[in-house]
């Protein structure tokens, strides 16, 4: 950590300064320039990062050499996580995920209905899906809106995994519902309105199911990774961030999906990025460029949402895409995966 | 809600879309103009506010015509709303929020100890201030960083309201610890972190306690509206919406304190507005004048926190305020609150 | 153009707007729903697009039904717009933007030198790039910062261009210089800060050279295609947009390249669309994988920043990339054009 | 300067780091802590504040000590600026602006024709305000939209003036135009979207009036600062700074207007600051409270629109007060400016 003194910093402040940091166990180096005096913190400066460094007098700015984040970091563990997805049915195929392949989780926004839910897990299969996605519970603007079937949802879930044999991935909104989730799904997801639901991050933390963690919409992807550092710091060390669009000025699209957090994570991060070109654009017909242009840039895994008849659609319909349109978008993403040396 | 169509929507996607629409209850009026064909749904487009309309063929865009809040209107309540917070020892006055003082809640971000929490209220209640506020659990970025003292904090707060007899506002992060917390609390708090963490918010809204919902660093005024809407529809109408800075691409600030909110939501809503200048800039010589700003504007309350020696916080000390900084303050904002003829 | 009446507009109020919007020549559909009032405006709303129909009484809001842009439109003309940069020397190739091949234009920030600009030259037409870039005026935050070589870094430009035969694409940045600028550039460009220096914008429209407009940090991009409009509506047909990345909160990255509006634009306008990844992202490494990214969205050409020694670079050295980094980006970027069946 | 070089910076790293910036002219101080080698730079780092220090091999991040201006800054010149302009008619009051006394502009948007005009002059001059505003150049997102009177909007400005005694600010455009103005205004004022047309701002800081430069909508603080010292470093001291809104996710409000950058730019900088809060919000009933706040903020001076019918008028109309809504405001800005200690 550096110190920057303000130019009028006295030298009683200048030792009220170091001794204050010695105070908490590190040492110091003052440099003293021709403009400002500089203190350098020597030591791991995370055991330090939340002191309040500013408030003392004569500090005019403090600057953090290293990352928030440690367990998380590429720094820390140079291989990349890979998460392992065993087969749902004895004799099926286990999905890795942060390998090679680039994996394609879909599915309804919701599970509207028992008999959708069969349809969808066999079409987003058939086309080479791997994960089944729907939300049982769901975090809705609007209190008058849908607010997801819940238990009964969950109950659906697990039929149609057990049937299709397809493994599920579910929101967990309450801590209290952590458990009865992690029952039934192969992964948890934790949505962008709770990235920073600390308390929620720690109970999947404690849990021993994967968990998919979608980027705030005012989500740094630092503070991103700082909550992927809250679940792998309570052991847990499966986890999967997932862009999903951020929020700015621009209101052509529902959001902006930030393609370029795919890259930036992978030189910081050994975790597997996803991408959610559905929540991220908002408009279905701007799925399928996004999708292919977040495997251009190098996903893990693209997350997007089908429905066999958007128009009556439960929540989200207008970013839906219909079963041919995933289908057609499905092979495209094959090639360019392959052009960029991955396979689907 | 007006729906209009492509300019080359079909005589039968024209049918379709009114059927569908009248299907669901409501009545359409259909207008040809010379560019576009324009259906208008006559009825309460609340109703129908969350079907996907943009996912029907021929539909071009979809404009709603009212806000997607009801109980938290001008339009239904057009009294603004007074909340009461009783005196908390016999014979003690009672505070007004919503009326014509405008009201300080001041003390330090999170309870550290019981001496300087005993110490802080009766400063700051000295210097004017009407409530305590202070964290027993503290939503931070890191979980390396102090995480409040939970249980532990929430006893001295029942101790300082008690014996110093000033009503307390603290916050709830968790479904969980709702009850136990509205035992002690005379307000509860639902941090920025949490705005649309909609369990959290129809838990406070089954409470029979006064909430004040901090606005989130990425929502919209609409959408703070809508969740002070979840919980005034669960029955708790005694809400408290809290300005507290956005995110935005400016770095010199902390977060950019949107000022303006305060007389947007005034025209919008009868709810109370505070204004909390500490994490909207957080830098503390910047509190002092955006908490004027905030009182010349119309703001109902001002929220700030004060701690007796800023550089040994154990949370967010370069924003704190020293309390001769904070009494010199109060001073300023009568003379402001006067001058926009209100009181303190 | 709809106009929502307030709840309580007075049947005096209706009149006056009704006869308002006839006096300026349209006509008018009077639509009184359970909740509201509303107007339909019959006609080309574009006449009446900037008359402040909110300050009249009784007004609620106000919402556009068409587009703002016309000439921009792929509504006003529906096959795509291609522009044919014609060879350079006798025998060359000529170039053609907006076709079925992606075109890359490379090149460094700055005109620094002669034999510099002249190896950058060879090393880009060398790997495939088809237009060479740099700036011989040059816009920067600090009037201490190199200024660009100006009349001197043109005629390299022009030796340039004449001796390796490639054409030019350079900026313009004062109305005083469009001539000058035009006599040796094969397309001119119109910088992000000039997005909506509408003056600049109109001296380009009367110019007969090519244009490409960057989008501004704050840019939308309706108000994109709307500063296109304007050189447009001067009589210069041949247009096109780049996007080069918006501010936002996130730090990571110099700007947030928003790759999704690539196909945006190519849903409501019929010019090409460019990406310039360097700009858009302010880091190296992030520059190959978000050019990747672009072309699989469907852009119609990248632009990026080559440079023979960025630590040396007289400006933007951090997001330049060595040629050796360069012709491995186009090689990557020649697979994912087939995967999308394009060429480059 | 600090740069911090990565993990695995090897020493032939550090020694060409080292040598490359002694041959900038500069020296070092090299400090090797336990996570990372640090170099400090010593001199004056403005020197080096464009050199491409990230693009060095080895390096992982650069960090300024000081801040990039250096004329605007309070550092440098501690007394703040008061700019006076001399009364137009013989035996007329002097403006002084940065004094104790908050000066009010106002008028209207565009010039629109003589008679207004003058009735503007005399009915916000009636009211107490100082300065006439009125564009003659009007910077419209649309090419169909009015685009001021241009040089006749310059004559009546002038007939004014000289007629009803009262000084004058009006946009300068074009640097083809500046010199023209330059005549008849008393103030120039660059417009939001010019805030980085360097070439203007380079123009106007080598004529001999003072200007008014307005952030631009994604200009940080920081960079409307470094604008202001391209007009500082032509000779032209006399420069405002004004805050009119920033671009955020926000759509309640035409901009979200930063009040928090008048404290900010006040601690950074000598130059007195002003607030528009008319383009700073869009909405007029919104206008009255927002200059009351940024007065009570510490605002040198208040820019607003003033229009006798805005329903008619042929820029900005939404925003504009009526003359009896400005009479209103008047009153109570010299209330709260009595209560923050300044007059009026």
């Amino acid at each position: 950590m550096i110190i920057v003194l303000r130019r009028d910093a006295t030298e009683e402040q200048v030792g009220h300064l170091v001794a204050t940091i010695r105070g908490w166990g590190l040492t110091t180096h003052v440099s003293r320039g021709t403009e400002r005096t500089i203190i350098g913190v020597i030591g791991d400066e995370r055991a330090i990062r939340s002191k309040p460094l500013e408030a003392i007098p004569g500090v005019e700015s403090v600057m953090a050499v290293l990352k928030p984040y440690k367990l998380a970091s590429l720094e820390f563990q140079p291989e990349r996580t890979r998460i392992r997805i065993p087969a749902v049915k004895p004799g099926g195929a286990p999905v890795e995920i942060g390998g090679p392949s680039v994996v394609v989780v879909a599915g309804p926004c919701s599970v509207e209905n028992r008999d959708m839910l069969f349809d969808m897990a066999r079409v987003i299969r058939g086309a080479g899906a791997k994960l089944l996605r729907a939300g049982a519970f769901k975090p809705r603007t609007s209190p008058y809106a849908f607010q997801g079937l819940g238990v009964e949802g969950l109950r659906y879930l697990a039929e149609v995994r057990a049937e299709v044999g397809i493994p599920i991935i579910t929101e967990v909104m309450d801590t209290r519902d952590v458990e009865m989730i992690a029952e039934v799904a192969d992964i948890l997801q934790i949505g962008a309105r709770n990235m920073q639901n600390f308390n929620l991050l720690k109970a999947v933390g404690r849990c021993r199911k994967p968990v998919l963690l979608k980027r705030a919409l005012a989500g740094t992807i630092e503070e991103l990774l700082m909550s992927a550092e809250y679940i792998l710091s309570e052991g847990n060390r499966e986890v999967i961030v997932c862009e999903r669009g951020i929020r700015t000025f621009e209101k052509a699209t529902r959001n902006t999906l930030d393609i370029s957090a795919v890259p930036v994570i992978r030189r910081e991060s050994h975790l597997p990025v996803f991408v959610d070109p559905s929540h991220g654009t908002g408009v279905w017909p701007l799925v399928a460029p996004m999708a292919l242009a977040a495997v251009a840039a190098g996903a893990d895994g693209i997350m997007v949402e089908v429905h066999p008849n958007p128009e009556q659609a439960l929540s989200d319909g207008p970013q839906a895409l219909l079963p041919k349109t995933f289908e057609k978008m499905m092979k495209d993403l094959q090639a360019v995966a392959q052009a960029v040396g991955r396979t689907l």
